[in-house]
């Protein structure tokens, strides 16, 4: 096995696809170096070394010593330079790279190779005494913290020391002299910390950089930013060693950062700073402020054109955007890095577009570049970038987990009926919950964003949240809510009803006051992209709906139909007509508490004008494309209030006495309510409830249809496991609609069909498509039984499972990202199941994951006819259904 | 197809196995009159037409009446008679017949034939005027209540007042012209009812009783009686048309009942009763006190040698017990019935091994015709039958569910606490609970029955009930518990702590009062045949036990080793020294409320001592038998206390906050526990809970050993869902045990092995076994999560897909009978798939279902190595496990 790769000279060992191996940085110069661009020679230790470092109790590999000697000396033959030499010697940098950018989160050394010899011929051969000394206390003071791990602030101090001693207030007013004095200090220090003298051979000091380096990998910051950013699979670090190029040589010097296209806007503008008389980590620090790449063109223009034919050089080989980062030493251009440049999501559009236009990529790469988060960032709000971030940092008050994303501003109300009571006098709130539940769902649709103290990303508050696009931040437990007393504290602070919050979704941070949002418009590249995806998918994209309003926002994302039409919401709030909520509830909650099934019958026909007015608004906002309507769901536990005021008031109103309230309350309690009396169960016990939805829904449609409106109506009955039980239902279904069809006297086409969300549905999918005619996998249900996880509880340990540094037995939340290899094999089976019964059957999806990127593309290769989506996650499920496709024609070709 | 079946003059159209169409009557007079007995000649109407009758809205088939006039005409032909003729008619009785014996279910009609011209006939031919309007007079009032419908109580006020005209007191004391008047009253009542006269002709008459007949099978109490007794699958009731034989023609006539055996005690004693000069309604009636059979050898010596043969002949030609009737007219003995004799458990097992032993049949028939409820029956414990039927009715205050056979007599206590107290002191309680929690374990052992007012078959009460073969009843809805009270109430009746109760899991009957039991001793026959089924069965048969005691019971019922050791119910309860409980307590609660693992483990520490010699007992008992000991499953939630009162207590004893304790158990609080933070979970998060019961289980068998006891441990994760998350449990399993094993300088083998209780893993199964070295099926949760049912709340529609006569979606409740479609389906690829792997995986099931026969023989069919049974089921398994043998040979060889 070969450890250590080359470059130089116009030739390298390595290649630009070898990021696992050679990280980013080390791919990048080898290619850099291929295709003959000006890059200082070295070279790069791999990241399988690093693996054998941490799999081996932190031992290199045998041979790699005799490798990278080997190296080294090719590398000083090359520059014609000696490590450690008196007169003219090499300095070397040593530096971190993954094959993913993991920005600050390891170490670099740079100027290595200085001792006290070798820094007498750095400072004669650059004629240049005070830069001498300036890079030898810099490479000392990097060494001391970096590889030996001396705390920073003391070595800082005595530089501060320093400058006060000798009276300045900047660095660059300490001459050669001060440098050399503060060397001596700094050295004086390592020894009496650590007992031993400084290093002084070069040969040590690089193998104390390389380990140094292999350690960042497994230090805290690196182990959490990667498990921060879901970055898993990766061997290592890799080393390189460079040989050291100066920009703070002089004003013919410099050192720049740019990018070949305008990272946040997209456009083909050749952009960057550059930074004259300076090291690489000046730019990064930030002290001075750099100079606009423009005004290179103007100080250096010969450097500057070079630069630009690196740039259009670099375009066309890497096709894609890069992020370069170069030095010019004494006039001459050095390239010290490229690679892919992260862009705004408004820019990844752009570029794509523009880039197939130049006919630099093909359709089909324009629409692999563009990521789930690219899209869903182009539409959430974000907070106001003017706000400083101290001012923020002082603001912040708690943090939960980003179950949506995007930002929200609002007065914090602690009920729902509060949150729509200040609404409905046009406040915007924020609506705080320990957790919220059906009933909260009128005071959540009117929120401008919702914080949970409890939950996962899948608990009811996020999941009703994403569907709506709606900010949403979860499970925030330092936050102790006081609902009764319309408050929350935080660490002794308070924060009453009627007081500013701002969310931000996007990093789960929970701000006091009010912070200015701003909304990104979508670019017409979007739209492009969209299309090129709509031309190039052949699985359906619908979308999870429950208003008009939603409907039509869906229809402008590009749904092509209601994939999803819970009917319970409506029980609870009319979203038209939001005064009329409490007739419905009331209606809702007399049918639960009824005792017979006339009296049931009674207040479901309450219902039903309300429920018909629903299905007309939705079915006229579908008009032409299929709508799925859902029949009711949850548990009826879930129609009822809990607390006894409330229950006292719904007595009332029912005129029976508040203990039967209390009592039938708890007879519907449930110790498993995912498991319980839900889903079709219910209307197998109380088929008044089915006979009256379907008469909803096939009157609204008759209504719809007599106005030229076309509807295509599919009911589904929801959480079916077997044959006879869809059988029953189906008879019930049919008879009713055909009924009012008859005696309407008109041709209503209708299909009836079930959710597949229990194992036993997917295992006898052959016997129930006989009934069937169509399958909707609820997959949160059928991820919950499958893996027996709630998820409205799994947050106490699912974080573990998936956390690779814990147990790591997930790559992924099930919940977010669908479990192919469990609940995928059964979505398989009963998908092939079905279709030999019916060979027609028509298959979607409608649980969270059909707007989930990566679960899309399992539907499409297991052959669904369509996903089912939010609103919101809509234009996700069409990209992600091209690429599906894209990705297919790749994997048969391979 | 042919509706009408003929039988006479030794010949007959159908024959014995023919119960299907011929109901069970009709195939015995068939296969009676074949093999030569004397059998009053007759024709069968099938099940088919009755099939067909209520299939097409009550119409006949075509041609029924056809070929019934056919057959009348054959049978009169053959009797030299003819219905309704004036000189000696035909008289027949019309009684219905279904394939399974539904006694008094439905109706019968006897004397037809008989009017006013007919009646005369029969006076004549009897010479006996009054015997022939005694029969008129019967005919009249059975015909006008059971074909047309008339209230008995009407005709029975007209019979009253007769005899009190007459001033006579016994129906004997009428003469014939008291008949005939009777009759014309009969007759004139049916006019002012009917507006019709009462039908004279024959014909019309026999339409109206067969009708009434097939009318009966949809009656109220036939449908219910099928319900409750869970027969299914009959097409309907056959209707048997036979010629009238009297015995009530005078002392030389009679009529009786008789079985081939003693259907109580089994043995082979010809046992009866006979009813000189009487009708069969008579015997029945049980107005007079009937002779035994013994008595009729004496008065008719030469029909008692008749019949000896004919019992002789039956038995032989029918291999099984018989139940016959009979009636002698005039001295000639007529065989009306025969069928195979229902028996006592006790008799069940007598008569099966003395037929072997006669070589009557052979061991496989023997083994068959032991159901599980024989086994059932023969251990638990019943109510003394002395106590009388309206005594028990005036004591019963409420009706359960029969979750656990058997009886039980105690004091009400309403906690767990009051009845580990009341216990201490010696006294006999019954623990009376809204439901049963974890936490109630200690007061559930220590009660002699367990009843609860919420619940189904499978809740936490009947399970931990059914474990130990403990009467329960749940369910009880009617039940109005008052635990903060001390008392309950049922329709204003209260019940006090402290006041008797005695239930009945028989019929799920609760009685106030201290009422007798008896407890069966089992036949020495019970342990030939389980003997022989031993030698039969391919299935292991272990025990569901987690403490000795309950482990010595279930080796003397014959467990080969323990499949279910539960450790939780340890950290509840020292069931060897009670007063140890609380220390097993707090030390668990101290380490849940733990807030660093450190503090856990010390918690740990102290729970190791119990846990271990709870080990070393459960070892010992089972010396040289395998032990599966399950590691800690269910939710945390489970082991701390919830009312305040108690939280406070903790608080104190912790020295903690009673705050932080009401905090820790609202933290610990699930939305759906069964799909928690439970099972393995556990111990992924807490590692430490796993190192100290693998410790535990380790050092135990260490210490056995040692002693030279024979120990197989085999320790088990439960809820595993992924090879992973095993791979993880099994390492640090082998790591703690291995290091004990070590330190200790011993060979001890253990396996280390999982349950299959999610569909996920049943899937994955192939990969889970290269981690599992055996797979033990978890079917209740298995059930649970595949179906999407929760077994504590699917009692509220559960039963209504249960019940034919409802949604009748499944057969058998899927807790009780495995689901074999589904459940099993997944537990057939799961043993497929991870025997791939691992050709040698052990396989068993631990559910309730181990203790089901017809699940038992799913075991065998799909091939497990064991199935493991509550102690008490131990013997239903092993027959189980044999009739499965046997059933396998018979369908190889069809």
């Amino acid at each position: 096995m070969k450890y250590v790769y080359f470059f130089g000279a116009g030739k390298a060992d390595g290649k630009g696809d070898m990021k696992d191996v050679l990280g980013g940085k080390g791919a990048g110069l080898a290619e850099m170096t291929r295709i003959g661009l000006p890059v200082p020679a070295g070279f790069t230790i791999t990241t399988e070394a690093c693996d054998h470092y941490f799999k081996h109790d932190r031992k290199y590999p045998r041979k790699l010593r005799e490798e990278v000697a080997k190296h080294l000396e090719h590398l000083e033959k090359l520059t014609k330079k000696k490590l450690g030499d008196a007169k003219d010697p090499l300095l070397v940098s040593v530096r971190s790279g993954s094959a993913r950018s993991m920005p600050g989160m390891m170490e670099t050394i740079l100027n290595l190779g200085l001792n006290d010899a070798s820094v007498k011929g750095l400072a004669k051969a650059t004629s240049n005494e005070r830069f001498a000394y300036d890079a030898y206390r810099r490479f000392v003071q990097m060494y001391s913290s970096v590889v030996i791990g001396l705390p920073k602030e003391d070595l800082e101090e005595r530089l501060r020391n320093l400058k006060n001693s000798l009276g300045v207030k900047d660095d660059t007013q300490v001459a050669a002299d001060g440098w050399r004095r503060l060397v001596g200090e700094y050295k004086d220090y390592f020894r009496s910390k650590t007992g031993k003298d400084f290093p002084e051979d070069p040969v040590e000091q690089l193998w104390g950089a390389i380990g140094a380096v292999f350690e960042s990998w497994m230090g805290e910051k690196a182990v959490t930013y990667r498990r921060v950013e879901k970055i898993t699979g990766l061997l290592g670090t890799a080393v390189n060693v460079v040989q050291m190029v100066f920009g703070n040589t002089g004003e013919e010097s410099g050192t720049g950062v740019c990018f070949t296209r305008d990272p946040s806007t997209g456009a083909k503008d050749f952009f960057g700073d550059f930074l004259l008389n300076a090291q690489g980590e000046d730019v990064v620090a930030g002290i001075r402020t750099p100079m606009h790449l423009r005004e290179l063109s103007k100080v250096m223009p010969k450097v500057y054109k070079q630069l630009e034919s690196v740039r259009e050089k670099l375009e066309k080989h890497y096709r894609d955007m890069q992020d370069m980062e170069f030095t010019v030493e004494n006039g001459k251009l050095y390239m010290l890095q490229t690679r892919t440049g992260k862009r705004s999501p408004a820019a990844a559009f752009r570029i794509a577009v523009d880039m197939v236009k130049e006919k630099l990529i093909k359709v089909e790469e324009a629409l692999e570049r563009i990521t789930p988060q690219d899209i869903e960032r182009l539409f959430y709000p974000v907070l106001d970038s003017k706000i400083s971030r101290p001012e923020l940092a002082s603001r912040k008050i708690a943090e939960g987990i980003n179950a949506v994303p995007g930002a929200a501003v609002g007065k914090a109300v602690f009920t729902a009926e509060d949150a729509e009571e200040w609404a409905a006098r046009g406040e915007r709130v924020i609506l705080v919950r320990r957790e919220t539940s059906p009933e909260d769902v009128g005071g959540m649709h009117v929120a401008q964003g919702i914080l949970t103290a409890t939950g996962g990303k899948t608990s009811h508050a996020a999941v009703v949240a994403r569907g709506w696009g709606k900010c949403c931040i979860v499970g925030a437990e330092k936050l102790n809510i006081e609902a009764a007393a319309k408050r929350m504290s935080v660490d002794g602070r308070v924060v009453r009803e009627g007081e500013w919050i701002t969310l931000d979704g996007g990093d789960g941070s929970v701000y006091t006051g009010e912070i200015g949002l701003v909304r990104p418009e979508p670019p017409k590249d979007y739209e492009t992209l969209l299309k090129w995806a709509d031309d190039k998918r052949k699985l359906g994209v619908r979308t999870n709906a429950d208003t008009p309003r939603d409907a039509r926002a869906a229809r402008e994302m590009g749904a092509e139909g209601i994939g999803l039409c819970r009917t319970e919401h409506m029980f609870f709030k009319d979203f038209e007509h939001p005064e009329k909520s409490a007739e419905r509830q009331e209606a809702i909650q007399e049918m639960i508490l009824a005792e017979t099934s006339e009296a049931r019958r009674r207040a479901l026909d309450k219902l039903l004008p309300f429920q018909r007015r629903d299905f007309i608004g939705i079915f006229e906002a579908m008009d032409g494309l299929p709508v799925t309507v859902r029949l009711i769901d949850p548990p009826l536990h879930e129609f009822v209030p809990h607390d006894p005021e409330k229950q006292r008031e719904l007595a009332r109103k029912m005129g029976i006495s508040p203990e039967a309230v209390a009592r039938r309350v708890e007879q519907l309690h449930e110790a498993n309510p995912m498991l319980g009396h839900r889903g079709c169960r219910l209307s197998i016990t109380y088929p008044e409830i089915l006979e009256m939805q379907v008469r909803a829904i096939i009157e609204a449609a008759i209504d719809c249809q007599k106005r030229g409106i076309k509807v295509l109506p599919e009911i589904m009955h929801p959480l079916t496991l077997d044959k006879k039980e869809l059988k029953i239902l189906e008879t019930a279904t049919r008879r009713v609609a055909d009924a009012i069809i008859t005696q309407a006297n008109v041709k209503l086409e209708y299909l009836v069909g079930t959710m597949i969300e229990l194992p036993r549905a997917a295992l006898l999918a052959g016997e129930i498509a006989e009934v069937a005619e169509f399958f909707s996998f609820g997959t949160n249900d059928l991820t919950q039984t499958t893996m027996g996880l709630s998820r409205d509880d799994a947050g106490r340990f699912l974080p573990e499972y998936v956390d690779e540094h814990k147990a790591g037995i997930f790559n992924e939340d099930p919940f977010q990202s669908l479990d192919t290899a469990g609940v995928g094999m059964l979505i398989e089976w009963a998908i092939q199941r079905g279709r030999k019964t019916r060979p027609k059957l028509k298959v979607g999806i409608c649980g969270e994951h059909g707007g989930d990127a990566e679960s899309v593309k399992f539907c499409h290769r297991v052959g669904m006819n369509y996903v089912s989506a939010s609103p919101f996650r809509v234009p996700i499920s069409r990209l992600a259904a091209a690429q599906a496709v894209i990705e297919a024609k790749k994997n048969k070709r391979a």
